[in-house]
């Protein structure tokens, strides 16, 4: 069923709030298999958000609006759809009783205008809010159906999931499932271009690809009957496009390189360390940042200076001066360094040109040296990124800093 | 002028990322005395995107649109924009030598459908993208206008400041002048309580108080004829602004905390080391991200592990059993071991529990002891932050040690 979502709000015109009900609803929303096909934002407005619905009539059939349902003047979503759905207000007796009960419990007086709340179209079918003030309601008009919810998040997303969500699913008869699956080393245009014959002969399954820093998603979703069905169509197609793009996947259940590194380094119970120049301590973070990190990670070095190098994780003086503090040579060192240092089992090291100044011709700001050590493997690999920003060069540094790991895992 | 904000994209439909281009859009644009009445979004649907153009320019003569500029066939947004409003693409020469030099650059392959990327409405402005490969462009009709940017923030945003504004601004018949104060140190509502005289008073410059992680932000805004008058409505407002909270005030300028002690660091010629545990580097990635940090900034240390403290920055054992790894004798001593290390004149510690993990009901998780050296200056602050996560712990532990910094630097 194609569908909108409306958030109803003049702060959130202003810019003062991120719309995280949006972003909720359309996940949810997906799931239970509707069609998602706009999202809209209006002031407290009555004529423009009467509109607006009316406009998103001619396209969709179902509505689901957040925000304008409390007691002030500026909240008239309720009177506004009544109005749109050609229904009128009516007083329902219980909601009063309701409304007083909750506001003895939260020992707040009632006041004249929070009587409102207890007037609904007359065709409605009311949500209960059993933490807020604002009830919701699901109100139809042949085919077309609005569903209007609180817009405080807490309220929104418990009312969802206990009243709209069961209602939703009654209405549908198809589901939809789908992954994501991550890619490094290739980018999406080229990610598309071999995938076109996929992505050209397909209705569903559907397979999307995004660009992402560093690296390209893909997404792969099944509309059908049932999720089993779904499912197995979404896997099928994986497989497909495994048997084409296999090398460059590093997940297909959404989750980070980092996380994928952490759970490899768990899986085989070895211990990781580091050792940071241009990245300045951004490998070691970004690893911490998951739980259950310092099962595999005991310790980080932040190398900035020569100096640092040479003093906390025994880079030969020698290197820096033969062969420059950017360099591949220098890299390893401050790798085997780091491994001897901290004792263990793997160890990953960076040297290079985060920007905006050291760059020469020759090195540009954005070559990085990344060494891996482990065992009796050494990696070195060299990078020219974008010179688009020392954050940008930090990111992507980082990545390819787990990539490099991610590649010896994979294979021991 | 009457504004609609349109993000383009169906991973948007799909809530796989969150819009954080509106909000950052609505804001700059009421700063710039825009109107923003719409926010809508839309998926790489050629057709529904042309029809919301049209019902969007009933009511508004402003659309500032995002995504849809890529090179992949589901990237229309241009095509669209431009039959909307009643032009032809054209090649632009000089944008396929742009393209060219990105992509060697980038030492990527071109394949043929970048050249898309080179194509544009004949009548418009081309707005540069010099960190991706996407331009954007503003386009008019008659009153109306369509601007056109990529859909990564990042590159979205830069487009923004650097070409949309100023264009925008010519636009205007008035100016809109502002400062972003920041403070540490106070909450929102309680800033907001202590500010409520001016705030109510005032019709502009307008306060606006915002609740940050860990921080607080006012904006003082004034809209005047010319901007020197705007200019000085905001500081005499700001000198009031100082005479009530002026100590919780570190800076007028918009500068993160760590820029700022990375300012004062560097004109007083200092310094700084760093040992962290429960922030796993962080902070020194934080800092580092500041350009010409390498100045200030020699070494840090992430010591995970008990050995790590140790043996890397010489933390006594006896200390970490007598008050355990979590307490500030133990951030005490290894940010004196970090100094002697280091041979640094300032040096930051931290131990403390991100959890999800190792809270106890004495040291519950987001208990953090942070120890500042300098001299012989010695600081232990304790801060029990609240439970919202190991990121949001991880974030406001930085702020709280860069707040920690400075609090020295500004006395010495």
């Amino acid at each position: 069923m194609k569908t909108a979502i409306l958030s109803i709000g003049t702060e959130l015109l202003f810019g003062q709030i991120t719309n995280t009900n949006t972003v909720y609803l359309s996940r949810e929303l997906q799931l239970l298999g509707y069609d998602v096909m706009y999202h809209y934002t209006v002031g407290d407005n009555p004529k423009r958000l009467k509109t607006l619905i009316e406009e998103i009539f001619r396209d969709c059939d179902l509505i689901l609006t957040t925000g304008g349902l409390g007691p002030t003047q500026d909240d008239l979503t309720k009177e506004t759809v009544c109005e749109a759905l050609h229904d009128n207000l009516v007083e329902v007796p219980e909601q009063i009783e309701i409304l007083k009960a909750n506001f003895s419990r939260m020992n707040r007086k009632m006041t004249e205008n929070n009587l409102k709340q207890a007037w609904f179209p007359s065709r409605a079918v009311i949500l209960e809010n059993d933490i807020g003030t604002a009830p919701g309601f699901a109100l139809s008009e042949g085919e077309k159906t609005v569903i209007s919810m609180p817009g405080p998040p807490r309220e929104m997303t418990r009312m969802f999931e206990r009243q709209v969500k069961p209602y939703l699913l009654k209405k549908q008869d198809s589901v939809i499932y789908y992954k994501i699956i991550k890619t490094y080393g290739i980018g999406e245009s080229q990610l598309e271009t071999v995938l076109l014959p996929l992505i050209n002969n397909q209705t569903d399954p559907t397979i999307a690809t995004y660009a992402k820093e560093g690296e390209s998603y893909l997404r792969i979703a099944s509309k059908r009957k049932t999720s089993k069905e779904a499912e197995t169509a979404v896997n099928d197609m994986l497989e497909k496009v495994k048997s084409i793009i296999g090398q460059y996947i590093y997940s297909c259940d959404d989750e980070t390189m980092a996380e994928v590194v952490v759970k490899l380094l768990k899986e085989k119970g070895l211990k990781i360390s580091s050792s940071e120049s241009c990245t300045g301590g951004q490998f070691a973070s970004t690893l911490t940042d998951i739980p259950g990190s310092s099962e595999v990670f005991s310790r980080g070095y932040v190398t900035y200076s020569n100096d640092a190098k040479i003093n906390d994780i025994d880079v030969p003086a020698e290197i820096i001066e033969e062969f420059g503090v950017f360099s591949g040579e220098t890299a390893l060192a401050m790798a085997i360094g780091t491994k001897n240092k901290s004792g263990s089992d793997i160890a990953v090291a960076i040297t290079g040109i985060a920007g905006p100044d050291g760059g020469t011709e020759e090195k540009p700001v954005g070559t990085v040296y990344i060494s891996v050590v482990y065992h009796d493997k050494e990696i070195i690999n060299k990078h020219t990124f974008r010179n688009a920003g020392r954050k940008y060069i930090k990111n992507c540094s980082v990545l390819a800093m787990f990539a490099a790991v991610y590649s010896i895992l994979k294979e021991c």
